[in-house]
């Protein structure tokens, strides 16, 4: 953009002017922007199979929703915030050093903005199929609940215990699989290939571990888009619903995140052999070299 | 094709006969031939998934032919004409000062004829198939409705005004997504990776934003095969269907496009640090440092 | 494997004796492995969702078999034969000075021997299926039909001339698109990403232009089944089914081929700037360097 | 993690006491968790098609799921045992001289803690979904069996014969086109895509080779498994069914591999041109170089 030629100085100058250098900011807004982008898909995608009846895509349509949506997110908010998206992945990074602990409540509150703002939005855009879809009647449970569009609900078998273990076996593989993808001493993905390849990781633990429960994984993308059901007519059954289970994607997850990374590390990462032998790394340099430099100040966490 | 041995020399002076220098006679050619092929891939899948009554792919068969048919356009003219495809992407290039604006008419014009003889070749191609379909009654609406297949529709229950937002939202989140995945100083695509990359995003648009009215998102895409309907025997219903939806995806998207692309740059692409400290740069170099030499002069947007 | 270790040169001796050093031999064996490989797998996909009666997959898994067998098949022969694995790719490229005429015979025997094994080793595995599926009653048409796993029909509405239309472009759109993916001045495919960019140009004719016969776009993958299916069962009907549609296939593919590169050529490729502005090039060497060494000669045609 | 910054020396000092120096166990644990993570994944997606009776999924996602899972299990272990997480692989790895004998034993056992600890956290999670689905009744076979989601079994109308030959020729395409991915003369995948060019070749093959018996082609991913069901209450019929089928998915993949491997030798790799010209290699140099420092040692196999 500063390259815009003609008007090259006053551009650049309105340009200086609004330009943030507090990375705090920067930090907040990719953050919320990336979220809310990848929510806005994602929601999205379940409102368009639950309303569309059958004829506008199928259950594996909400799994390719979300794992694009996650991948344009990390595309969106990559290099700037990390494009966690998640509070579990922010809660692990500061477990395992790789986030101050201090940037926690700024990326959990990005994170639950975008997703509250998402779900405002697919709201509008359709409220009107909505309304034609279940008679105008807001239900979170029956053959025309529509809750589930935002949260996450249990499947009517599910009991709390099998509940919160699916919920933190869910997000154990997310943080597993992220810890291989940006692993630079095993097989990680090739450089500027996180998008996809952490769109693939969602699309499959979508596919393998989501009937239960709808895969939140991630206590701000339901929690955020709970509230908002709860204030546009869906009432206070969206917090009773499933014996109480809102409160298992919002705690499960900080468990799983945590010891799905703790199993990588065991299991590999730790034992990698000494970084001086540095003649067996592969010979594509890293991109995420980063993270060396900024130490654990860095929000940057390659994926 | 210039080194093509024995016959080479008379090849080589047939081919310089031939060769067009006019830089915007290229730039049209391709962009034509790019929107065609685009087109063709995409109606073809519709034309497919209605005449075929459920046996020849379903709605997400719809989403990867427009997806995959976007990214085979811009294989075919991405570093020729930047493969728009699309008039909300050029004028959006434009207002953003990336294309110049004496050039917007010729690549409308040259969308506009990609998209209309796409059209007439569908049709040509599915014309039995069409026919054995509707039983030779071309309607607009109605079970055995066959209009859709070359332009949007709004859902029965959308008015006016959703559907406008429908539009807006649906092309600002493609340009907010194409915005980052062009940006070098970002998490952007891997370097010749665009084709796939803007394919996935145009699939998740239609997975996620699609049931409304069909995710035009597109003036020429949609207004040239409209156009080609009226003349083929659908009649002015085309352009009267929806209470006169017509302009809706002509004017929408621009607005839309322009928004999205706003907020990619407010909320991220402006507070990029500095150039100077590039030390933080990817080792590999951008693919589109031509965006730099050519000034706004370029036609060429790195997409 | 020359690299074996303590049997090394016992090993090496052996693999001396065996390796073959006559260019013509080694192209048609890659070739018609390759070719085998990518039929196995398309054909094998058919037989799946034919027998499986909508259980073990649907249309799309068909579109995703050969789509992924012809980028298994550019991996097995892509460096030796260039995995042509179609008479209408091979013939397309003689015309455009890529390939030797006198190579053309060996790649298409090689062709048609792949892709009559494949017929054969499907027929095998899926004997008892097919048998189970139409009660052991091999016919061409009607609703138990199985010839339509190994060799294309028309559908019912198919005029032969809109047939041969429906072959001419599909070949087309499948060279013009080759042409592209290939063109290193242009937007190519990521080095070595040619399988999957093939594969998913395959992909995309089978969504989109798949339903009026079969997408055939192809000679020699069409003509080897159907012999093998003269021979194993289906009888001389496999001949004359759709007013004698055999030789559709055989021939409009090698029309549509020629026009597609032609398309691209003259709208595309003739009008690059001259190769003496290579600063305007990628920065990534182009991996088909290899065309330019060997000139005419070559039998390696990038894609 | 070693660079962990405040606490960093106290947390090196416990990484140095943690790090397990013994290749074998190293390569043991990576084998172990990439195995464990791909079958849970795979398991969990046919738990969910299963248990959720078309509402979750369809055979494709089946399909999905064992291909992800594969490729996410590529990303786990590929750079420290290879992620073989099949015997066959592991076997014909060690009949072609790439993977030293004595460690057969232990990457079969790993593969088998892996699958078996993965059928048993997909029993655990999909206990109660299970349970409302067959109604407490866990049967082999008839319209509520659930043995299927844990290993496989042939289809009615399948002979020992044809379904023995079915898992040889699985696993012949399995290996053939594993040789050609990791191929550096040829063309193989781009430098760290192994685990998706790995992922989508077990896609295609579940696509195209699947509906006879379930396309286990790896025998420590069924006998794992079908153990596990044995003892959860499935009983002897697991071993009984199918005329004593559970043998054939643990024999059948051992020559299987070592056919596919021997044929894309002897049509292919034997006769690349030698190595002193390399100046027909591509320029990316492979990435797996250290196979040839390695020598036959290394338990590194590219794929």
């Amino acid at each position: 953009m500063e390259e815009g030629g003609i008007q090259g100085h006053v551009q650049q100058t309105i340009v200086s002017m609004l330009k943030i250098k507090n990375e705090s900011i920067r930090v907040f807004l990719a953050e919320a922007l990336c979220t809310f982008s990848m929510m806005v898909f994602g929601l999205g995608s379940v409102a368009q199979v639950v309303t569309g009846n059958g004829t506008f895509g199928e259950y594996l349509s909400i799994n390719i929703g979300f794992a694009l949506g996650v991948a344009m997110g990390v595309h969106i908010g990559g290099n700037v915030s990390g494009a966690h998206m998640n509070a579990a992945v922010s809660f692990t990074m500061c477990v395992f050093g790789r986030l101050r602990w201090k940037m926690l409540p700024l990326y959990v509150f990005a994170q639950f903005l975008g997703s509250f703002f998402a779900a405002g939005t697919v709201f509008l855009i359709y409220y009107e199929a909505i309304h034609h879809y279940c008679g105008g009647n807001f239900t979170v449970s029956g053959p025309k609940a529509t809750a589930g569009i935002f949260a996450t609900y249990p499947a009517p078998y599910l009991s709390i215990y099998t509940g919160f273990f699916d919920q933190v076996l869910g997000t154990a593989m997310l943080l597993l699989c992220l810890m291989a993808l940006a692993d630079q001493r095993n097989k990680p993905v090739v450089p500027r290939g996180e998008p996809v390849g952490v769109g693939l990781l969602v699309l499959l633990i979508g596919i393998s571990l989501g009937s239960n429960s709808g895969y939140a994984i991630n206590p701000t993308r339901d929690l955020g888009p709970r509230i908002f059901t709860l204030m546009a007519g869906w009432g206070l059954e969206v917090f009773k619903a499933g014996n109480g289970w809102w409160w298992v994607p919002v705690v499960a997850p900080l468990f799983g995140g945590v010891i799905g990374a703790l199993i990588y590390t065991t299991f590999v990462e730790l034992h990698h052999p000494d970084r001086g032998s540095t003649e067996t790394l592969p010979i594509n340099e890293p991109e995420c070299v980063r993270l060396d430099k900024y130490k654990k100040g860095s929000t940057d966490i390659c994926v």
